[in-house]
């Protein structure tokens, strides 16, 4: 392409941009810009050209260098989940997750078969994104193998920018076949509706730099008329609750919530649990193995009461109590999990979330603040996330506090009797609790489909506040000693 | 302290406590509670107790363990910036700066300066938290020698709590008459209005929790009250804009706006600087100095053309632009300048900011969004803010782009008649310049009261944007090449 057919395009793409940052600005998504390539085919040129065409206020660039103990001590997706732009705004990646896939170089079979999981780890990443809206634009540069040496060459020659050539670039020439194969490796597998790969020629930098603008062009406008659609098709009155997976709202049904446990005889089991408890966390701690809580149960259920028993056993230092009420501005401009991986503990620490990324599929789903396919989607979303945890060693331990519509009766009159437990009754508790059978249903649903091998659901009858606080030690304390083995 | 006197304290004190959380929470002020004291006084079974007692969505409990990587990589304080509760919570601080100080444990008087010297740190810090309204309290367990002995071979003797005794804690006991000492340098440093030291007899537990619950809670009545009579004391009309420091003004006035340079003349040495600038920033990179550029200036002074011209000479992985403007949710129930600590780079890194924390006494100043106290106080804030990255290290650029108000009106004016640029424009910069003398004052003050040695202002005629970008390259690297010995 000639300098001067270049030129001639330049205004009219560069007011196409800005008027796409500014359409960005007040739409309800965010724009992810991944830009892959062999070496020397120009990513960083690419980004320091959109830098120059865009207005820098409203996107961001990321690159990722070697993983910091802070994100080492997380599993392997958590660096990118703190980088990702809110709603309104654009990041792009100047390498990233799948630059990193890269670099593990996999040879050896065993090697290969940890890459294939990374990228299966990618894909579901970038597929839940897309769903959630997020509009994803990947787009690779291709060179030749003689087109790369050729750039090398000239890059090096030239005394200003010699310095970017590292032996490492011309080892990439070396290996050019092999890495071209696995890069296909690697966009074949993460190439997805929401999230496809766009090949472009960088041989030409000049057609190369408009081809980008231009995928990201023509992506952001089918996206934003896509997203008109999708708002015009929701509204959708509200509709009846019915069970998804019966078998969940039997097994709630089921239990049985009249356990009876003395208060002497509870003090005793409470404090050799309590110091058994204190010893395997301490191990778990040793090994730099997290533990993650999560309680759910309906409201005056004990949530508080059981988790300040297990704070008692745990090294004030350790822990933190993350207490999930409504989200912040940062956090509603995300994607719903954002919020909870932001508290993603690092190794040997404890997060307990006093409720959780479960309000999902509970209090969105009845409320209609999630749309009935996102909150249906969301099952999967959350077993993914834990399995995310639990792969890197994450504990996840999990307790749905169970009480009858009568107790939790008592405990409300009990609440508003009490000067300081007054607080902590409002409008919302007794609004849900006239949808007691709904919120039975959708507990049912969740527990059916989200108890997993690597993270399953304790119900735990709570009638009995000391019988539930006992329980909820005992099976944390034996769930724990499974996962290490003891 | 018997334990039915305890008990009958414990409802009043707790729903004050209850109270207090309540009323908090539509505050507009953190609480910071700080917990020290000797070893085995019980500062982790005062924040249990606390725990508790408060509702603990409305606080979380920090504590510091070895600084990771990302830590170390910053200036000293700024993992407890990182920590710091939005207003209208709370965070306990079960160890903290203060412990992190004593755990120095400096022996030699070299050792003791640099303690001093973090104290003196800690001390800018609490008082400019408390300065901004944050209510702080510190509370400092004490027990004697003999009932340390006493209370660790208590908690020695049981078997439930024997593992909380380690050898560093015998040998605290070994030096307790020294680390008294220490301790009490260190509440003598850091003891002032708006954060001083409630010192709490430890030996009997009982008295021990009940009294940090007082402080807290008179603490808390009497800050509220306070608060009241500020906020009454406030409004106040709007004053004529008068220089504090007629120095700054007269030399932004002398400033010289008309050079000339050629475009051909321009690209030659732009080039040659352009190389110079990747060459020392890349050194400053290998030394593990990082880089903060901040760009002030006029609106349509070319800051965004400056630094797109910088980000050309440096590696796209190595920079963020932070643009500047209003702020979000989390941020603003925050100290002012917790955002831009957000963004201090790690060692080697750069962070751009396009606009930066001056925004306090420029806008904020001559909008009334601060009150003349808060910008008149915000100089040495903002000296104190820059002399904490220089000391870590940091190299600190400061611009101010100064161009004429004819030519801003050129500008504007081609700003509007330009398709890609005309979102760049809007009702608040014509706002902006019809205050353009008040502007001139206060940029005059800035200049004149945070030119410091250690973060120069570099005045910029920006009438020629070529002649500023390449006097900003240039200044740049000298600045950049002077601070590393080049």
């Amino acid at each position: 392409m000639s300098k001067k057919a270049y030129e001639a395009r330049l205004p009219d793409v560069r007011a196409a941009l800005v008027r796409m940052q500014i359409e960005l600005k007040s739409a309800k998504f965010p724009v992810i810009l991944v830009i892959g390539g062999v070496e020397a085919s120009g990513k960083g040129d690419v980004v320091n050209i959109l830098n120059g065409w865009l207005d820098p206020r409203g996107f961001e660039t990321f690159a990722f260098h070697e993983p910091t103990d802070e994100e080492r001590e997380r599993p392997a997706m958590w660096r990118y989940w703190r980088t990702l732009p809110p709603n309104g705004r654009m990041a792009i990646y100047a390498g990233g997750w799948h630059a990193d896939a890269m670099g593990q170089d996999p040879r050896t079979s065993r090697e290969l078969a940890q890459f294939d999981a990374m990228l299966r780890r990618i894909s579901w990443f970038e597929g839940q994104l897309a769903a959630s809206g997020a509009l994803i634009v990947k787009v690779w540069l291709r060179l030749s193998k003689s087109a790369q040496r050729a750039r090398l060459q000239e890059i090096e020659s030239d005394p200003r920018t010699a310095w970017r050539i590292s032996p490492e670039d011309w080892k990439s020439q070396r290996d050019y076949d092999r890495l071209a194969r696995l890069a296909e490796r690697m966009r074949r597998a993460t190439h997805q509706p929401g999230a496809p790969w766009y090949l472009i020629d960088a041989e030409d930098p000049r057609s190369r730099n408009l081809a980008v603008a231009d995928v990201l062009l023509s992506r952001f406008r089918i996206h934003m008329r896509a997203k008109g659609r999708a708002a015009a098709a929701l509204g959708g009155a509200h509709k009846r609750v019915v069970p998804l997976r019966p078998a969940g709202l039997r097994r709630l049904l089921s239990l049985s919530l009249d356990s009876k446990l003395s208060q002497a005889s509870y003090e005793k089991k409470r404090d050799k649990w309590l110091g058994r408890l204190n010893k395997v966390v301490r191990a778990a701690g040793q090994e730099r193995r997290s533990v993650v809580w999560v309680f759910e149960g309906w409201d005056a259920a004990g949530k508080g009461g059981a988790i300040r028993r297990i704070a008692d056993a745990i090294d004030a230092r350790d822990f933190r109590v993350i207490p999930v009420a409504k989200p912040t501005d940062e956090e509603k401009a995300h994607h719903y999990l954002w919020r909870f991986w932001r508290h993603v503990p690092r190794a040997g620490l404890i997060t307990i979330y006093d409720r959780s990324w479960y309000g999902r599929v509970l209090v969105e789903r009845l409320e209609g603040f999630a749309a009935e396919a996102e909150w249906k989607r969301a099952y999967r979303e959350l077993n993914e996330f834990e399995l995310e945890l639990a792969e890197h060693g994450v504990i996840v331990l999990k307790f749905w506090l169970h009480v009858s519509k009568d107790e939790q009766l008592r405990r409300f009159r009990d609440r508003e009797a009490t000067l300081y437990k007054r607080h902590k009754m409002n409008a919302e508790d007794w609004r849900n609790r006239r949808k007691w059978a709904s919120y039975e249903i959708a507990v049912g649903d969740m527990i059916a489909l989200t108890s997993t091998r690597h993270a399953p659901w304790h119900l735990v009858a709570a009638n009995n506040k000391r019988h539930a606080r006992l329980e909820i030690i005992k099976v944390s304390c034996r769930q724990i000693e499974t996962a290490l083995g003891l």
